[in-house]
C-alpha cells in the first residue's frame, strides 16, 4: 500500500518551496555513510524513500565523507568531524542523542548510537517537510524519555481491545500475519517520531497468547523482534502471571514457590535464546479478574520481584500495570473509592520492588476519562521506577469516530506540579526520571492502529499516534506545534488547511468534554462498548463508576471531612484545593464533590445551566467542525476528506445523543428548565 | 442420557401405591395393536418404554384384540370394539381425538387418527403416573387448537437466540448434529403434551440457514422431518424473504414479480419432493431489520400471499409473524408508539390474506413482558388466520435462573374477553377457530430447551415447556392441575414435594413481578441481554420502550385524549377501562398512564409506596423459595436438588439487585422516602 492514507505523517510529498528546492536538492546529493549498525541502515532506506520523492533527484552513497553533502554515522565513527563543543555536547548526552550541524557545504548528522543517526535522519527530513532552512544548523536532541513505548492490546485471534481501526497488523485467526510489510511500515512510523519499546500483544494474556513464550510462537516472535529491531524498538510481551500451571506443568505460579521461580528463570533463558535483546514482560496480574500474586496471598512487590530476577540476568525488565485492583465494587457503599485503589494498593510498597521493575501508572485514578485529575500515585513513590500510561486509542474519547487530538489533554497531565517534592515536582520531569533516582522510567501508552488502510480509522486520529511521540521525546513542544508538524507533513502546507485542521484539532478535546459527561464526573458511557450516552450504564455497576446524581445534585464526594478522604492523596496544596468546595476548579468540580443543582460555578453558572449550555453549545461546534471541515474539500484528496467527513457526520449523530439525552436526564431528574428555553425532551 | 434430569415427566418412576399397582398389573400384560402406523408404532414403543420401569412387568403385544388387556388403534381399525355411542363421539370430533374406555377386564384407547393413539396412550401414562384407577374410565379427548406449535430460535451455528439452556440440539458449527438421539427424545417429549408442529431454524435466518431450503440441506432435514412425522409432529422452516436473492439468481425478490413467484413455486415442488408433509413457511419480514416485502413498496398480504400461493398446491401453510414493524423509533417523539404498530400495520389488510395464510400475533402489543395488555390485534381481522404466540423461553422472566411458571399469564391472556364480537369472545375461542371463521388458527410458542442435561437450564423451568403443550391442549385446566400433573410425574408424588413445589410455581410470577419493572411499565433491563435491571437502559433508545420517568412521575400516557391513543384499540370495555385513570387496574396503570408518584393506586398505596413495597416483598419472597427448596433436600435427588439451589441463589443476587436498584432510582428521582424507612440507597 502506498496510499496518501497509508502513509500518514511520512508523505515525503514533492517540494514546491522554490525558495527552498535548490538548497535541499544540493544537499541530498551525496550521502556519506560511516557507520554500519543496523539502524544507520534504515536511515539510508528511509533516504532512498524519501529524497526521490521529495526532490525528484537521485543521490549516490559512498564512505567517502569528505566529498559529501551529508555525512551520517554515530559519533564514534564521525568523531573527525565533530569539534571539540560538538563531542562534549554529545557525551553529555543520552545514548539517543543525536546532533545536526551544517554549513553552506555540508551537513552532518551524528549520533550518540546507530539508533540517534536514525532519529537524526527522521530529524532533518522532517525540517525539509516542515520547509525549514536546512543550511546552518546546530541542533542537539535528546528525548526526554528514557522509555518511549507503545502497548499493542492486539489479541491472538486479530481483534484488539478498544481498537478502532480495523483488525489486528500483527495476529489473524490465531496466526502471526504471513506478509509483515505493515509491520516493518509500522516500525518506520514509530521510529520517525521516536518511539523506542513495543508490547505487541494485548495486557489481558489469554489462553493461546500464553503460549508466546513457548517453542511454539517465539520463532515468528523472533522475526517480529528483528524487523523492530532495525528501527531501534524493543520488543516486550504481555505475560500471563499464571503461565507456570498453563503452560508448565506445575500446579502452582505462587511468585514465593522455588519451583516458579526456577520456571520463569528457564523460561527467561528460553525467550533470550531466540531474541537475546528482548525487552521483557508487560504484566497485567490481580487486575480485572487476570490471575496474579494474589492468588497465593503474596503482593504487587513479590509477583514483579520473581519476574524481575528472572529476567535480571539478561538485563530484562518487568513493566507492573497499576490499574483496577478492587473493581468488585458495590454501588451502595459509598466508602469505597475506585480513584483511591492504585495509590491504597501501591504506595505501602515503595522501596519494595526490584531495580528492573517499572511501575506503569495510568494517568488518572480511574480510566482514561476525558477529564481525571492526574494521578497521585505518579512520584508518590520515591523508590520504585515508574512510567505513566497514556491511551492513543480513544476508548472513552469518542473511538476515532469522534474528533478528540489528546495531545492538549497530556501535556496538561505532564505539567501537573505534585509538589512532591516541592514546586516544580511535575509530572513531566518525574517520568523524565529527573525527581527521584529511578533507574528507568518513561512513557507507556495503549496503542490506536488497526489494519484499516490509514491505520487509525479516522485519518485525524493520526494526530495522536503521531503527537504521542513527538510529546514524550520533547515535552516542551506545544501542542499547537505538534499540530502543525503533524498537519503539514500529512496534509501539506496549504494555509487554509493548516489554519483550518489546527483550529479543529486544538478544540477537539473541549468539544468532547462540552457534549458529554460534565464536569469530571465521567462514566456516563454505554458499558462495554464505552462509545455514547449512557447517564446510568454505569451508575449501579461494580466498577466503582458513580455520579450519585438525585432529583438535587450531583457528585461524588471525595473529600477528606464527608467523603472517600481521596483528596487525602495529594501533596498540598492540592489536596486543599480538591477538598475545597470554593477551590476546586469547575472541570474536576463533581469529581471531587457532590453538589446541588443549583451550585454556582467559578464561570458564574449554575451547575444545572452549564450542563444545558455545554451540551448545546458543544452539538453547535460539532457542526461548526464540518462546516471547516466542508472548506478542505478542494484541499483534501478525496479519500482522505471523505473519510474525515464521515466520521465527522457520525460525531454529530452522537453529540446529538449526547445532547439530548444528558440534557433530559437532567432536566427530568431536577425539574429545572433551560434559561434559554431551548429543546429539551 | 437417561438421568432424572433428562428425562423430565417422563420419569416413568415405580409405582409404589399398593393400592393401584395390582390393577395396573393387570392391565398392562397383554397389549393388542390393531393399527400399523407410524404413530400407533410409537406409541407401543413408548408403553415398552414406560410399564418394565413402572411395573417391573413385561407385557405381550399381538393383534389378538379379544385376548387383550388394552387394545390400542384407530378408529376405523378399532370399529367392532366400539358402541355406538362411542362411534358417534368420536366421529364428532376432530382428527387428533381419541377415547379411552375401560371396565375391569379390558382398555381400550381409540384415535380418530393413528397419531390420536398416540395421544391416547400417552393420556393413559399419565393417569399411571398420577396413581389415577383406570379400571372405569370413559375419557373422550380432543385438543381445543388446531395448531399447537413450537418455535425453535436455533441458528446454524448451534447457538439459540434467546436460550438458557446450552447450545441448539439441532446444530452445531453450522452442521446438523450427527446423533440425533436427543431430536427424537424432543419429540417424544413433545407428542406427550400434545405438540404438533414445530419450525426448527430462528425466526432471524442468517445467511447459512438461508440455504436450509435448498438441496444443499434439505436430505438433512428431510431426516430430521422423519423424526418429528412418528411423533405427529408436522415440520416447518423459518425462511429468508430474500432467498431468491440469496440462493436464487433473480435480483428481487418483489413478491409481485413474476420471475419471483415462479423462483417460490419451484421451490416449493423441490422442497415437497423431500418432504411431502412438509408443514410450509414461517416468516419474519421486514422487522428487525429482516428483508421483507416493504423492501419492493409492497405490504405484509402481497408477500405472504404470493409464498402461499407457491405452498398451496402441497397444503403447506404460511406462518407471518406480526412484530415490531417500526422499531427505529425517536425517544424524543412521544407520539409514535411502538404498541399501536402491529394493529395499525394488520388491521388494514383484513380479508386481503390467502387461505392459507396464518399471522402469529404476540400475546402481547410489545415483547414478552412480565406484565402486558392481551395484543388488541388478536380477534381483530375476522377473516385472516391468526395465532397467539406465546414465549416459554424466560426471555424478560428470568431466563430460566429466576424461577417463573408461565401458566397463569397465558392463562390470563387466553381467559382476556377482546368483546370483539361481544361478550365471551375470549383469546382462548378466538385462537380455537370458534369466534372467526378462520381455516387455521391456534398457539405457537419460543421454545425454552437447548442441550442441557436437563434441556430448560432450571430443572424447574420444565414446567413451562410441560405446562404449555397442556395448557393450549385444553385451556379449561387450571394452573394448578397443570402444576400438579408436572409435579407428580416429575418428582413424584410425595405431599411435601407436591405442596411445596405447587406453591413455588404458582407464586413464582407474582414474586418476579414484584422485584422488577413495576405496574405494567416494563423494559427496565439490561439492553441486549434482557436480564437483570438497568432502569434507564431502554429509555433514550430506539425500541418504543419508554417509561418517561422524571422528578414528577411515570408513566406511559396511551390515553386517547392526551396520549397515543392506544386504547382506541380496544373494543369496549376495555378502551373505556383500560382509558380512564380510574377504572385502568393497577397492574397496568403505567402502560397505559402516566401518574404521579404520589397518585393513589386502587390498593390504597401511592405508586411510589407500591414500587418500595413491592421491591422490599419480592427480595424476601425469593428468600422464601429458597427455604422452601431447602425443605425439600432429602425428598429430591441430589442432582435436581442443587441445580435448583443453584438458579435460587442466583435469583436471590438477581432480586437484590432489582429491589436496590429500582428503589434507589426512584428514591433519587422522587425524593419521597420509604413510609417504613427501610434502606434505600
Amino acid at each position: 500500500m502506498n496510499s496518501k492514507k497509508y502513509n500518514m505523517w511520512l508523505q515525503y510529498q514533492p517540494i514546491t518551496d522554490t525558495k527552498m528546492i535548490e538548497q535541499y536538492q544540493y544537499f541530498f546529493t551525496k550521502i556519506g555513510v560511516l557507520s554500519e549498525g543496523l539502524q544507520v541502515q534504515a536511515a539510508l532506506d528511509e533516504l532512498h524513500a524519501a529524497v526521490p520523492q521529495m526532490l525528484d533527484a537521485k543521490f549516490t552513497v559512498s564512505n567517502d565523507a569528505l566529498n559529501s553533502t551529508i555525512v551520517i554515522g554515530n559519533r564514534n565513527d564521525l568523531a573527525r568531524f565533530l569539534d571539540s563543543e560538538q563531542q562534549a555536547k554529545l557525551a553529555d548526552m543520552n545514548d539517543e542523542a543525536f546532533l545536526i550541524a551544517s554549513n553552506q557545504e555540508q551537513l552532518i548528522i551524528a549520533g550518540n548510537s546507530d539508533v540517534a543517526v536514525l532519529y537524526g535522519v527522521h530529524h532533518l527530513l522532517r525540517l525539509v517537510q516542515l520547509n525549514e532552512d536546512i543550511a546552518q544548523l546546530s541542533v542537539v536532541e535528546q528525548p526526554k524519555n528514557q522509555f518511549r513505548m507503545l502497548n499493542q492490546w492486539d489479541n491472538f485471534d486479530g481483534s484488539i481491545e478498544r481498537g478502532y481501526s480495523g483488525q489486528s497488523i500483527f495476529y489473524q485467526h490465531n496466526q502471526f500475519v504471513e506478509d509483515k510489510t505493515r509491520i516493518k511500515d509500522y516500525a518506520r512510523f514509530l521510529s520517525s517520531v521516536g518511539i523506542n519499546a513495543i508490547s505487541i500483544n494485548n495486557v489481558n494474556v489469554w489462553e493461546e497468547e500464553t503460549y508466546f513464550i513457548t517453542k511454539k510462537y517465539l520463532p515468528e516472535i523472533q522475526e517480529i523482534a528483528g524487523i523492530f529491531r532495525v528501527y531501534g524498538i524493543t520488543l516486550y510481551l504481555s505475560i500471563n502471571f499464571g503461565s507456570p500451571v498453563t503452560i508448565g506443568d506445575l500446579d502452582t505460579a505462587d511468585p514465593l514457590d522455588q519451583s516458579v521461580q526456577n520456571w520463569w528463570k528457564e523460561k527467561a533463558k528460553e525467550i533470550y535464546d531466540y531474541i537475546p535483546d528482548f525487552g521483557g514482560f508487560v504484566v497485567k496480574a490481580d487486575s480485572e479478574n487476570r490471575p496474579g500474586p494474589f492468588t497465593y496471598e503474596r503482593d504487587h512487590a513479590d509477583g514483579s520481584n520473581m519476574l524481575a530476577k528472572a529476567l535480571e540476568p539478561f538485563q530484562g525488565k518487568v513493566i507492573w500495570r497499576c490499574f483496577v485492583y478492587n473493581h468488585l465494587q458495590d454501588w451502595r457503599d459509598r466508602t469505597t473509592d475506585r480513584a483511591r485503589a492504585a495509590y491504597d494498593h501501591f504506595k505501602p510498597l515503595d522501596g519494595r520492588f526490584h531495580e528492573n521493575v517499572i511501575l506503569q501508572v495510568k494517568n488518572g485514578p480511574m480510566d482514561f476519562q476525558v477529564r481525571e485529575p492526574a494521578s497521585p500515585l505518579i512520584g508518590a513513590m520515591p523508590n520504585t521506577n515508574q512510567m505513566i500510561e497514556f491511551q492513543v486509542a480513544q476508548e472513552y474519547t469518542g473511538q476515532q469516530i469522534d474528533l478528540c487530538y489528546l495531545i492538549p489533554q497530556w501535556k496538561e497531565i505532564l505539567a501537573f506540579d505534585t509538589h512532591i517534592k516541592g514546586t516544580g515536582t511535575t509530572i513531566e520531569e518525574i517520568v523524565a526520571g529527573n525527581i527521584h533516582p529511578y533507574k528507568y522510567s518513561g512513557v507507556a501508552a495503549v496503542s490506536n492502529i488497526g489494519d484499516d488502510e490509514n491505520w487509525t480509522g479516522n485519518t485525524l486520529a493520526q494526530a495522536n499516534l503521531y503527537g504521542y511521540g513527538r510529546l514524550i521525546w520533547n515535552p516542551s513542544l506545544l501542542s499547537e506545534q505538534i499540530a502543525e508538524e503533524w498537519i503539514k507533513q500529512t496534509f501539506g502546507s496549504k494555509e487554509e488547511v493548516l489554519n483550518t485542521i489546527e483550529d479543529m484539532l486544538l478544540n477537539a478535546w473541549g468539544i468532547y468534554e462540552n457534549y458529554t459527561a460534565p464536569l469530571g464526573v465521567g462514566w456516563m458511557v454505554t458499558p462495554g462498548v464505552h462509545y455514547g450516552p449512557n447517564i446510568d450504564g454505569y451508575e449501579y455497576s461494580k466498577w466503582g463508576t458513580y455520579h450519585f446524581a438525585d432529583r438535587d445534585g450531583i457528585g461524588v464526594d471525595r473529600t477528606k471531612e464527608t467523603g472517600t478522604g481521596y483528596t487525602e492523596q495529594y501533596q498540598e496544596p492540592h489536596r486543599t484545593i480538591y477538598n475545597d468546595l470554593d477551590q476546586v476548579p469547575d472541570e474536576l468540580l463533581l469529581f471531587f464533590h457532590h453538589v446541588p443543582y443549583k451550585y454556582t460555578l467559578k464561570s458564574g453558572k449554575t451547575v444545572i445551566q452549564h450542563i444545558y449550555d455545554a451540551h448545546f453549545k458543544g452539538y453547535e461546534q460539532v457542526e461548526g467542525l464540518i462546516e471547516q471541515w466542508e472548506n478542505l474539500r478542494n484541499y483534501v484528496d478525496n479519500e482522505r476528506f471523505a473519510n474525515v467527513q464521515d466520521r465527522l457526520e457520525r460525531q454529530l449523530d452522537n453529540a446529538k445523543e449526547w445532547r439530548d439525552q444528558i440534557n433530559t436526564y437532567f432536566y427530568r431528574k431536577s425539574g429545572i428548565g433551560d434559561q434559554h428555553g431551548r429543546t429539551i425532551y
